[in-house]
């Protein structure tokens, strides 16, 4: 590193340890290293991690970060696992931890909202709703009940309930802008507001779209809304065994989410998918090799009663509304999928008591199917649980700790999530290519669709494999690239990038000259997540900050 | 005039008229007072109006705008009628009349979205989907056939099925920039993006809102998601008889709309908005005063059974949902109202043969509920009518004519609309203050409230006059003007604002300065719509065009 670099950097952070205090400005080398490691391979450092309290601080880090030419790069809890975690989008950032700011600002039980700041997880949303006798429910990502409300709603990440696009069920952002200012988007930018965290669009241009997938600002607070609890809630699981099935099933639920009888997404997951969700990598079985051999994958099919697809989802509503809707479930679904079955709270107490009569009467292995279940049951009601993190130590050769960090365990995960027309010919066509890929590349290509929207289907392929594994790193980013590639060649586009991939999508035209103009004028010196989804002209070629280590 | 400000002016027209040819170039001074006349007072002048065929043509006509420093004022249909009509924000300007660009370029059943060009209007894709023999539905404002898709949908107007929300139920925008250039939004960036009509967000920040309410881009074309044709349609009409009854409703009706019960609007209008909606203004039984005498306003209301609230909805769904969301609707209002009605296609043809035996039997005057409710229950099936228009004629002496134009008839209307909270106490509070101050004026206080969204109100007020008599047009300018200042000092925003009163929501702070900044970069000769939503400083204090006549 230039004593010139470092220069900048040591004035930043003496100033940012004077602005949020020196007991909140990490430098110690295993805390930089711990939080430079992903669940891929990333090579860029960092140079400090700070951790503002407040609104104010964040301002002032800002000003700061301009002062001295040093780039931030914020995050809310740090839990973007298969995105890039905590590791930012270029080299030579400083880390802006706002996990201290976990405040619930406001609450309103009658209107459904919630005002949160940054470092507000789902598992502190859940218990303060829970402490309260609350009758709101929460939408939860299966990530784990640490994740940050705000950041999953800004990288536009989704959930199980009828809330389940959480940026589109936010408004009422309060935002540092990179020259330390602060807006407050749609009505709330209006002093005591009535609609404020009710109406997204305000009056006049609608900013919100701005500030997510970006690096324009910070949002420091945001509001978010949450669904009264139905009267009555009923999981409904499917499976298909064929491949050849996906298409007619994602034809036969369309319509039923279009005309609002499903209002809340259901998830297709293929085989291997459900079996990462169930164990490890069956090592012994497959006697060491990888990718899982076509035969033992059949066989573990048959003895766990997985199908080529397997789907969940839930109805929400009186008991009228449900079993209307089941009435129509039963109708659409009937022999495009070898089995449907339902599940409420209290078969599910009757089955936890019963479980073995049970069997014996219904055939239904009811225990076998609550374990597998049983989280994805609970995330439908917006209860957060860590459980599906289980799966991100898919290939390793111990088991997942009782407290799970894939990003410390090195556990290797890579997420490309392409959007298609929720269709079946498109279903089809996007997961033979999909699954063609990722064999080739020697991993197991597991695979969710997500009825996310009336129109689309978003599909979410991880990646999972054994950082520890030599070559492991490197293929597996190869084969994130080759999906990412592939599938924009076939049209089908991500909604979300990892932070190793994000000048991928910036193509030169008007489109990315727009883009730059917008961060020109909000933030000159690129001192906010320079690299993070706008990339600005030149920077990725010539990195400003060396890359050899600040510690 | 200057002469260098018509040198300016006339270089344009002659550039113009090269590009578009000049017959869609128009400078006859009658053609141009016309297009300056909207339903309230206003001092703008136009040049010319220019009428491009295609977005080529749009772009030459910007880079014209550009070189030859001479502003443009976009319009689609120009029926903004309450807000502005075709009357631009500021003087000077050209209007670039985008109504021959009128194609549906794609459309897909299955899916259920059409995308459209600004000239295609409500009344073109309707029929359209019926020569098609479609199952798809529109969405329609009351405002008439005539009214442009994309118009109302970048102005977030609204309609009265679940897809009401215009603007949050369309994406995929190409925009053309002010400086000439064009983007698309959302996938719709990328070459053969399959989900670009489907998906809102895209992948990295989300610009559709910044081109809604604003002068940062022409939007030349847009995808609109069209709603299946449920299998059963029903609609509901209520009323209650006494003011006070406002708040027990809007707190019955908002449990449903939240649980997704009521999956559309309801809309609630107060006795003057019906009475407005039914004739014109009762001159000879109020002896030629005004305000509407409250007596006879009461006498009215008995005479013709309207309530002093008066609501409408709809219900979608199979007949087991319907029936089932009927149920849940008689329990919630139970109690709250006066009458509750129920009416289907079925129940409509067979009142159209039986209407006087029906009475007999049921005691219900259908034939003259349906007169009234029947344009309403069209709009909640997406059919675009013109028969709202009529009620801008309500301050007339003379009837409204076959060929109905608002802006050539001098009636008087300035629309006012505020959001409030999905409460009855805010719908109490907002009304009461709406209804003191527009008596106070003189004028009727002619009010609805949309439930547009689960958890705000949208209130539109009528100021409805005759421009003919003396001294209303300022009167109406000063109530609207003091609506939006009380109402904000109460903290109910308006969602949209007509072209008099755009620079009163620009409060000096980093809001108004983004915003500024953002026009900066986009359009840095202010020659898109100057002053529409985004007032850059100064501007208004000094106009950049005389306000002399150009012709």
């Amino acid at each position: 590193m230039t004593s010139d670099v470092r220069g900048f950097i040591t004035d930043a952070v003496t100033q940012w340890a004077e602005a949020v205090g020196p007991e909140n400005v990490i430098t110690d080398a295993s805390c930089l290293r711990a939080a430079e490691s992903g669940t891929f391979v990333t090579h860029q450092q960092i140079s400090a991690i700070v951790r503002p309290a407040d609104r104010g601080e964040v301002q002032e880090c800002l000003r700061i970060a301009n002062r001295c030419q040093a780039p931030v790069y914020p995050i809310s809890s740090g839990k973007n696992w298969g995105y890039g975690s905590r590791v930012p989008a270029s080299d030579g950032c400083t880390l802006l931890d706002l996990g201290r700011m976990n405040r619930i600002v406001d609450f309103n039980e009658e209107l459904g909202y919630v005002t949160v700041e940054p470092g507000v997880t789902q598992g502190q949303l859940y218990d303060f709703l829970k402490e309260r006798g609350s009758r709101l429910w929460i939408d939860a990502t299966g990530a784990s009940p640490l994740c940050s409300l705000i950041g999953n709603a800004v990288e536009r990440g989704f959930g199980h309930t009828p809330y389940g696009d959480h940026f589109g069920n936010s408004c009422g952002l309060e935002v540092v802008l990179p020259d330390g200012s602060v807006i407050e988007t749609g009505f709330a930018r209006f002093p005591s507001a009535k609609a404020a965290p009710l109406y997204r669009w305000g009056v006049g241009p609608a900013l919100d779209g701005l500030f997510s997938q970006s690096n324009l600002g910070i949002v420091t607070r945001m509001t978010v809304w949450l669904m009264p609890a139905p009267e009555y809630f009923q999981a409904y699981y499917f499976r298909v065994e064929s491949p050849d099935g996906l298409a007619g099933l994602v034809d036969a639920l369309r319509p039923l989410r279009m005309d609002g009888t499903i209002r809340s997404s259901s998830h297709i997951a293929n085989d291997y998918k459900v079996l990462s969700a169930l164990g490890q990598y069956p090592w012994e079985r497959a006697h060491g090799l990888t990718p899982l051999p076509g035969a033992l994958l059949d066989q573990l099919c048959r003895e766990l009663k997985i199908g080529a697809w397997n789907g969940s989802g839930a109805l929400y509503g009186t008991r009228g509304q449900v079993k209307e809707a089941r009435r129509l479930l039963r109708r659409a679904l009937s022999g495009k999928v070898s089995r449907l079955e339902f599940l409420d709270d209290r078969k599910l107490r009757l089955a936890s008591r019963f479980a073995k009569l049970y069997e014996r009467i219904s055939g239904w292995n009811l225990e076998r199917t609550l374990t597998v279940l049983k989280p994805v049951y609970g995330l439908m009601q917006g209860i957060p649980t860590d459980l599906p993190l289980a799966s991100t130590y898919w290939r390793k050769r111990t088991p997942p700790p009782a407290q799970m960090d894939p990003d410390r365990d090195g556990c290797g995960l890579l997420w490309c999530s392409p959007v298609a027309p929720n269709q079946g010919s498109h279903a089809r066509q996007l997961t033979e290519l999909v699954v063609e890929i990722v064999l080739d590349y020697g991993f197991e290509p597991a695979i969710s669709l997500t009825v996310l929207t009336d129109r689309t289907l978003s599909c979410i392929i991880s990646i999972a494999y054994d950082r520890e594994a030599p070559g492991d790193d490197e293929r597996a980013m190869a084969c994130y690239k080759e999906l990412l590639n592939r599938l924009a060649e076939n049209g089908y586009y991500p909604y979300r990038l990892s932070t190793g991939a994000m000048s991928s999508m910036a193509s030169p035209g008007c489109y990315t000259q727009l883009l730059q103009s917008l961060k020109q004028t909000l933030d000159p010196g690129d001192v906010l997540a320079p690299g993070r989804y706008i990339t600005v002209e030149g920077s990725q070629q010539e990195p400003r900050k060396p890359s050899t280590p600040a510690h």
